[in-house]
């Protein structure tokens, strides 16, 4: 057997994420031990009966004791809670990452509580799904997605490439970037998505002209799709609202302008701005599909939906 | 063998919608003939060449001659223009349908063109995928699905029982409706979901600070949700924006006031408001699932898209 890339990993929180990364460190031997802390003891239960760890604290300091890779992956107004925890206690040479959707927030939080033995390299996989805690994460979640790093200047660059080298092991590539810039790109990407998909479901859930089993009941011609980001996680999501708000702010703004210039041409009855704007949009879509970043079957290729009893919505 | 329930029927274009008709009625032996019309000569030919019908026009009167059932399937801004057309020529009898997604103007385009002795019932399927033309159609795409009818008062009743029985020889569900009702319920769960989905791509595709690759190469932490819907047919997403306008206007107003709420809570670090309406709105989702209107697999249940050469974006 070879030797695993680390002798001991540190997974502090165990969710999504966390529990995929512990699966994933499990099928692939990258980590002689695998210790787990979380804060919730239901939770902590839950991994232990999955059988996802070697140990099993509610303390993030006896996780971190003799850990060699330590990955934070907490909502990120928790980040700078578990790097003042566990920064006294880290190992000389451990390396500290975490999982955060917003990177200068976790830097800000975390750098000042890291200490100048260890090495502090935030991350983030552009990987998930809608479904949260320990049971919804699996092995293969990171294959073939990206992982942006955010290595500070002057950070040890052999730390560096073996972080890399770990992510690349559970299946992703990675790319680094400059934390401000992440959290452009990711406002744009991801976070204005998810805005927007949970506003527009909670006005649907709030007219009073269409009912509540109308919406469900139809929305298979379109309204559909936006109810799955919009049940993803909502302590991660406030989180990442409150700390990534100044480019969200910036992204709301123009699609805002870009929607009061689209209600305009719908409102004036200007067909060609509007068959403009909807032909520009498909080739975004033939991008994303030639880039493997999504299924070219219809309807994301998901099953039809087939009721045994159509009425069940009413 | 079974009689057909219809010995002619005509189809009025050719696209999605009409070519999965064809394909439906000939696999579940629903007509005795097929005649198919569409003004395009291209897609006539590639109707010709998928064998979807037993006759070809680039007539719609021809078509229409001799047929029990119209459906019309064309994108509603030219549904005038057919009723206009077919109108005299209408056998006595003929149930005259279509499959807009907006019903009060298709009534007031269509109705002063029939005549008393046929049978106007406007019809729309709740069944469709992001993509057009006649290639794009299959047999199965109205199976589990909802079909809605608008029969202005006064519709012959035995009409619509067989108008209702066709559907459901296609597999979807029938349910009745006032047009007007019909377009603030699709307002919500359809146009408006179009619309933002359109305009967060072209918003996407807008942006100087991050570029294009970035865009797409991350797209799968969010946007490439959206960027399904906005790559739907530009000209029958048009016509429904023209031809539904005041119950799209009212639905964008509520979207765009309970935004700017958002947005507010966003600025001022209101995290109680926003865990709030993200926690409600999983509700929804659940729902959905439940009523069989969505898969319950995370990320719809598609194939995690494993890039052969993740940088293929680039």
């Amino acid at each position: 057997m070879t030797k695993p890339m680390f002798e001991t990993v540190a997974l502090i929180g165990i969710g999504l994420i966390g529990s995929s990364l512990a699966r994933v460190i499990r099928a692939k031997g990258l980590a002689g031990q695998i210790c787990i802390a979380t804060r919730s003891e239901p939770t902590l239960n839950t991994a232990r009966e999955l059988d996802l760890g070697d140990s099993y604290s509610s303390s993030n300091i006896e996780a971190v004791a003799n850990a060699d890779l330590v990955i934070v992956s907490v909502p990120v107004g928790a980040s700078e809670a578990v790097a003042r925890d566990i920064g006294p206690y880290l190992k000389p040479g451990a390396i500290v990452t975490d999982v955060g959707s917003t990177k200068a927030s976790v830097v800000r939080q975390m750098q000042p509580h890291i200490p100048s033995h260890a090495h502090f390299i935030p991350g983030h996989p552009i990987a998930g799904t809608e479904q949260s805690g320990p049971t919804a994460g699996f092995a293969e979640l990171f294959e073939g997605r990206w992982c942006i790093l955010t290595p500070p200047a002057g950070t040890d660059a052999e730390a560096v490439t073996r972080l890399t080298g770990f992510w690349e092991a559970c299946g992703s590539t990675v790319e680094q970037m400059d934390p401000d810039h992440h959290d452009l790109v990711l406002a744009i990407v991801s976070h204005l998505p998810h805005i927007i998909a949970y506003n527009i479901v909670g006005t649907a859930d709030d007219l009073e002209a269409v009912t509540q089993s109308e919406v469900i009941k139809y929305s298979a011609s379109g309204f559909r799709d936006f109810t799955r980001l919009a049940a993803s996680d909502p302590v991660m999501w406030r989180d990442v609202c409150l700390h990534n708000k100044d480019a969200i702010l910036e992204m709301l703004a123009r699609f805002s302008e870009d929607l009061s210039s689209l209600q305009r041409a719908i409102r004036w009855g200007d067909g060609d701005k509007l068959f403009e704007l909807f032909t520009r949009t498909r080739g975004v879509r033939r991008s994303i599909v030639e880039a493997g970043q999504d299924t070219e079957a219809p309807n994301f290729g998901r099953n039809t939906a087939k009721p045994d009893t159509p009425g069940a919505a009413e």
